[in-house]
């Protein structure tokens, strides 16, 4: 008799984002007449900039005859590609091969697949609040125990407030993989390379490996801060890093992303080189690659004018976060993040839940936001802003936040 | 101390295609001036069709208008391609609903990614020869012990050959998940309803779940031959169907497929739709969705003029299976497969092992066959064919084989 995967009982309710479009949809059916705008989900919203377009076609067009057409590609992803981002890390001074970069379809994929190398009796560490794959693809895995009080037994948890600025501080007790994402996402927060160096420092001394979230990396407007865990020394021996076209090419539905694997990189029972064989077993066994298309389109946004083009995309982007970081400290509420990083963490009065402020925001001024409780116990009393919607949009949410909202 | 998924030790050698590509490379090197010929990776060579170029076309066209732009998709995949899937399915006479239906970057990641939502302990069966990503996902996940007398231990291997015309039979012993692929890659055989029905009724008496790889179903055009498991009464409490467009479509480098759960699959501790429900949470917690450009080019596949243009691919393809199946029994060998089928399953003179046989056909032939033991024990004293390399090289690789060639 078959029988399920008993670990997926442990998960907590649905994922946020369906939970918030099921109360977003609720709201909209009793108020058919009322128009509803969005400040919550990290889902872009501005067209692919003319580079990248004209990359996808040439994508497209070379399936349209033979001699151009190709069917699976190289099993770690185009090598143009692959070389194309060794290029792009040598901008920061980081030497990386072609071989320890592997093109994925996306960072969620990578991010929820990439434990599946490791052994199940590794300790892992994320912070709170945290980005929910971390988390779920562990619980799923059969990594933790039961969730009681708001955490999963077995998980170290890295506590995230307004004391460490959330950037979280290193675990007191030896854990084996540490998720660390900045910019980070749902805060805001980045860490800096002192911040940064003492992780690496602790997976160094204890054997440790970090998986380095950098998805937000291309936010980071300030020079002082590193946009890749290589800025740090060492790190090419203690940290797989994850990134992706979505956020700043705006690839959130064409699907690419990339993850670095080091030759360097070494584990308790790996020698050099044995991480980076056993991602690239796993990617072909249970893979079969990314998009060619969109790979021509990643290629696009490489090229010297589709990396101008994104900058401007991301100076949209920011604008509005600008826009929602003055409205709402004017409403006297502390907003932390959307200054190197696309989201905004606000604090809310205190009373009031997270899904209770989502409430409000929604019934009082039509504007769904994201109950940062959704993120981990120590995301309650905070709520998520992002800057990825159309600044007209952001404009009437402000609007009608500071005309309508009874705080 | 970070340490490895030890299963991964388990797992032989090279992915088969590797060892194909290095010992071509090889050779090649050696003999720089040797034209190689393919018969033997199951890589689709010819273009799209103008129906589906135009799809992709639209595609990449909506990503350019802030208006049509889309990021990320419905959770399940666009319900406009579900709801062709439904349309597609409903002309078998099989009743989908697109809730059922879950839209994928491609078979091989669901075939992998399948048996995740399942308890560790299920008895997994399956057939031998074998796609080996149903076993290689089983025992990277810890389904299976080491790999002896070239079996895992613990997996059920269904053996096919020529006494069962390479259809399995059923296991002996209770066995919980069985993958079954019909049209059948390698060995290009296809499953009759009646011995399909006796694999349901197993399931359904046993409260077994089939995952039924229906890759090649476009192959079949022999109208007593089921192309779904659905077509099988009560199936739809005992099967998953997997399926893609890369084979009959020329997707193998855009990326699509689905997977088909339905509501009424039950297992031991499964009830009515929680099959379906952890399917699904496990796609959007692991998964951000397959390319919206893909996804597009999918609904031209599905359109009425997109279906006409697909047929006359898979008749091209088709025509190159007959050329190969004519000429390889013309030299004595016994050929099986290739007649609703892309793979032809060529048995070889005794005293040869597989890989001589890849051996002498690059050497004296210069022709890049598939050794049949790369699939499994039972593979051994065999080649497979593909049917889809592009004509002239089948027409010419045929002509070589039959002047070189010394059996």
């Amino acid at each position: 008799m078959a029988s399920i995967n008993k670990n997926y009982n442990k998960l907590q309710g649905a994922y946020l984002f369906s939970e918030i479009a099921k109360r977003t949809k609720d709201f909209k059916e009793k108020n058919p007449n009322i128009e509803i705008m969005h400040l919550g989900i990290g889902n872009t919203t501005q067209s692919l900039t003319p580079t990248v377009i004209k990359g996808l076609k040439i994508g497209v067009m070379k399936l349209s005859n033979k001699k151009t057409y190709t069917g699976y590609g190289d099993e770690q992803g185009n090598l143009r590609l692959r070389n194309a981002l060794v290029d792009f890390y040598k901008k920061r001074n980081i030497n990386l091969d072609p071989q320890e970069i592997f093109i994925s379809d996306g960072a969620k994929s990578d991010l929820a697949n990439i434990q599946s190398i490791f052994d199940l009796n590794n300790i892992v560490a994320v912070s709170d609040p945290v980005y929910t794959v971390y988390v779920d693809s562990n619980v799923v895995a059969g990594r933790t125990g039961e969730f009681i009080d708001g955490q999963y037994k077995g998980l170290v948890y890295m506590k995230c407030d307004e004391s460490n600025g959330f950037v979280p501080s290193l675990p007191k007790q030896k854990v084996d993989l540490i998720y660390f994402c900045s910019p980070n996402n749902p805060t805001g927060a980045v860490a800096t390379r002192e911040q940064l160096k003492s992780f690496v420092d602790y997976a160094l001394k204890n054997k440790a490996i970090i998986i380095f979230d950098a998805a937000y990396a291309e936010y980071i407007s300030d020079p002082s801060l590193p946009k890749s865990i290589y800025e740090i020394e060492g790190a090419k021996k203690c940290a797989i890093e994850i990134n992706s076209f979505s956020k700043w090419a705006g690839f959130t539905g064409v699907r690419l992303g990339w993850a670095v694997v080091p030759m360097d990189l070494i584990a308790e029972d790996a020698e050099r080189g044995k991480v980076n064989r056993l991602w690239h077993r796993r990617q072909t066994t249970m893979f079969n690659g990314a998009s060619n298309i969109a790979q021509d389109g990643a290629l696009a946004v490489l090229s010297p004018l589709g990396l101008k083009e994104s900058k401007k995309l991301i100076a949209y982007y920011m604008d509005n976060a600008t826009l929602i970081k003055k409205s709402f400290s004017k409403l006297g509420l502390k907003v932390f993040g959307g200054e190197n990083a696309p989201y905004l963490w606000v604090k809310i009065p205190a009373g009031l839940s997270s899904w209770d402020c989502f409430d409000k925001f929604l019934k009082e001024a039509h504007v769904v936001v994201t109950p940062g409780s959704g993120f981990g116990k120590q995301g309650e009393g905070y709520i998520r802003l992002s800057a990825f919607a159309d600044k007209k949009e952001v404009e009437k949410a402000i609007k009608s936040i500071e005309k309508n909202l009874k705080l």
